[in-house]
């Protein structure tokens, strides 16, 4: 049913817009939209107001905010093709924290151009990849006065906060949201060389706990050799997590995990995958569970990873103080089989039978999600397969993202559709670290990729949809 | 030869003067001096200025900074008592950092009186108890126009830092500073309400460490379960210090400590001690080495602990990343038969051994000092005991100081005269903590027992000091 693409009228004139594409993408990185900190609230604002805008000039009708008393998420649709698919596209407008600041090079809410990559903190998780698919809609829209399909779209404001309130925005908008699949913007390729889709995610589950060993700091002289100090027992429950080979050391942890099959062994290992390479460019040497391959522990294999960890005196020069209260934060990555409140439990089960006595511990404990996996025979995953096939002339992979989306299980429980990720940001980009940057490529890849997409739904029609 | 203590003018004065001693002690605390931070120069130099003003208004000559390339010191003299001995007079007005600031119930520069106790950073750290023997030496020349002994007062502006430059200071000015023992203000009473003497106090040796994992932090998602976590590695490097009975663990740590004694077993078991109650009052449990009291691990054994443990990120909320460095501060507490250098190498080779493959360690050592004791017979220390036998009643304890005065070491390598602790914090003023006080009662009775110790060394004659 699609063009050629390079004659492709939609593509082309998103070829020609190039530099307003980028402009307003660098508009949209300008606001600090950091979801995890209220600090940043006016940042968050911004971000939507941006894209409620952008919507509305686009010609989505019904825009607006969805709230449900965390960030809103800002909503549009296009119902003009009756008898078509409807699709949720789906993307995020927050983004992590900028920290640690002194180690950008350039400023993270300032999109900078350097050697065919745009870097700021969101151009690749999610902004990049959202602005991608909002741009080819509003293209079609331009061109050709309608889409393939029917569309509504949701950008998420909490996707980095574990999608707080995502479900409850569903649960109260059931009607609204009603489509055939999710086509979701964020979730990122494997790789920029060979095309690929994520057919699945790792879940996410999170606790923060805090130990206090004393009523307060001691002086390390003084009590020195006497007390227990909290660094040392937060190091202890820490390390207490996996053995010395880097296996889980909690107990139930693994309940539920399937080992992979020797047909999945088997594709595993079809993947070309230059381990040597992979470790050099990140300046560090394999790690995690023993027994398994790379790419096995990245998607068939859950974690366990501290993400922060404070106490005591962190400031210049020396303070002899016996620290009486240390801080860490814990995430886990989840796999099929697993259940996200059976792992936290777990997880805090472990640390309260590890911490000693004289040391009291709390736990804060975030909001879980589940792993994903799309069935195998899903039409938007045929139909997002074959556009790649198309665009890249390649048989594209499927593989899986260690990353989390709780997007998929949270739709997946609310409106019982299944999610297929289509995004154009790439693993090696830094999401969550300094210098988070896209490749410019990613615009092209993408462009192509969405506009074959759309056409091959529109001329599947809903019967393919019927299950 | 000492007057009764009812009726010696000079304490009759210092009683008197109570509130100017008060206000004048204020006005010093609220003077910043914190050594570790060059942020708080300022203070520093506040700190000195106020010092030498002091000193040459209470008839100090040859008032003057000593410089060696770090904080200088504050110099006074006044040696009109020949054929007595000299003292050298020693305090410190450097403070430790108040972090963490927010735990202050009051404001840490600001001296606040709150049911018999002043509270502010340096109150018992040592600037209230340097002001008991600035203030007493001060009343004698107002009251008598001379002190019964030579003084020369020392003020040293780096004790909080390892007392860096204090060894050059005095290589500087061995003429100058040539003494008969040093009286030091400085060292802290064991209890408040059991008269004592600390014969010894254990030296310090510290090390900051960096452990780097990865070029860049990476997404707990994308990487979680094939890369070493730096946090991970940071803890198992601490926990690795120590067995999990609290035994060190570092090869050579315990080398040359010798065991106490049969009879020091007995001495440390005469002491009034309630263990019960101690831990009690800190909110906590007894932690350490197996297989020696309290006192013991205090006085006679060695630490190790981390002061300051951080990595990652530790704002609010969430943030799922892999961090690639992690930082930790350790000192070790040392006891006599120790090498200091080569307590810090044995560390330093334990963390370069236990560092796993894909870590890098980097390893930042400090200014170490070795444990001290002053010899049993010593003139200074028996009429440090007579003094305070006289205004207590009582017959005062020898006992030890688990923290460090690192001046000991260094006057004794360099000047070869001793040191007797004559302070009147006391252990539990919360040195290096928030809300850091000393007790008003300590005026009462450091000014007696600094009158009555005078009175006592004049008394004696330069001949009781030929050894």
């Amino acid at each position: 049913m699609s063009e050629p693409v390079g004659t492709d009228r939609v593509l082309a004139r998103l070829r020609d817009d190039r530099q307003g594409v980028l402009e307003r993408l660098a508009t949209l990185l300008a606001a600090r939209s950091v979801s995890t900190d209220p600090a940043y609230a006016e940042g968050m604002a911004a971000a939507r107001a941006l894209l409620l805008e952008r919507l509305a000039a686009a010609g989505f009708a019904n825009v607006r905010l969805l709230q449900a008393g965390g960030h809103p998420a800002v909503y549009g649709e296009w119902l003009g093709a009756p008898g078509q698919p409807t699709m949720l596209v789906y993307g995020h407008y927050d983004v992590q924290p900028p920290d640690p600041a002194e180690l950008w090079r350039s400023p993270p809410f300032e999109a900078t151009m350097r050697e065919g990559r745009l870097y700021a903190r969101g151009a690749s998780d999610d902004k990049g990849p959202s602005s991608i698919a909002i741009e080819t809609l509003a293209a079609f829209l331009a061109v050709e006065g309608r889409l393939p399909v029917n569309v509504k779209i949701l950008l998420e404001g909490e996707e980095e906060i574990g999608s707080a309130t995502l479900g409850a925005i569903l649960d109260g908008n059931r009607e609204l949201l009603a489509a055939d699949a999710v086509l979701s913007a964020d979730g990122g390729r494997w790789r920029a060389d060979i095309p690929s889709i994520a057919v699945g995610s790792r879940g996410i589950a999170a606790l923060e706990f805090t130990v206090t060993t004393a009523v307060k700091d001691l002086h390390s002289g003084r009590y020195g050799g006497v007390v227990p100090n909290a660094l040392h027992v937060a190091a202890r429950l820490l390390a207490s997590l996996h053995d010395a080979d880097g296996t889980p050391a909690v107990e139930g942890f693994l309940d539920g995990v399937a080992e992979p099959s020797a047909a999945e062994r088997a594709a595993l290992a079809a993947i070309p995958f230059d381990d040597a390479g992979y470790y050099a460019d990140l300046g560090t040497a394999p790690a995690g569970e023993p027994g398994y391959g790379t790419l096995e522990r990245l998607w068939y294999r859950p974690t366990i990873d501290a993400n922060g960890l404070w106490g005591g005196y962190t400031g210049a020069g020396g303070k002899t103080v016996i620290p009486n209260a240390a801080h860490a934060k814990l995430s886990m990555r989840l796999v099929p089989g697993q259940d996200p409140a059976a792992v936290t439990a777990a997880v805090v089960r472990h640390l309260e039978r590890h911490c000693p006595p004289g040391a009291k511990l709390s736990v804060r404990t975030g909001h879980p999600s589940a792993a994903y996996l799309v069935p195998g025979d899903h039409p938007l995953l045929l139909a997002a397969e074959a556009a790649l096939r198309e665009t890249t002339g390649r048989e594209p992979l499927r593989v899986r993202n260690g990353a989390t989306l709780p997007l998929s299980d949270i739709v997946h429980g609310r409106l019982g559709i299944d999610t297929v990720m289509f995004s154009f940001s790439t693993a090696d980009e830094d999401f969550h670290a300094p210098n988070e940057f896209i490749r410019l490529s990613a615009f092209d890849d993408g462009f192509a990729a969405w506009v074959a997409l759309l056409r091959k739904l529109g001329g599947q029609g809903a019967e393919a949809w019927r299950r």
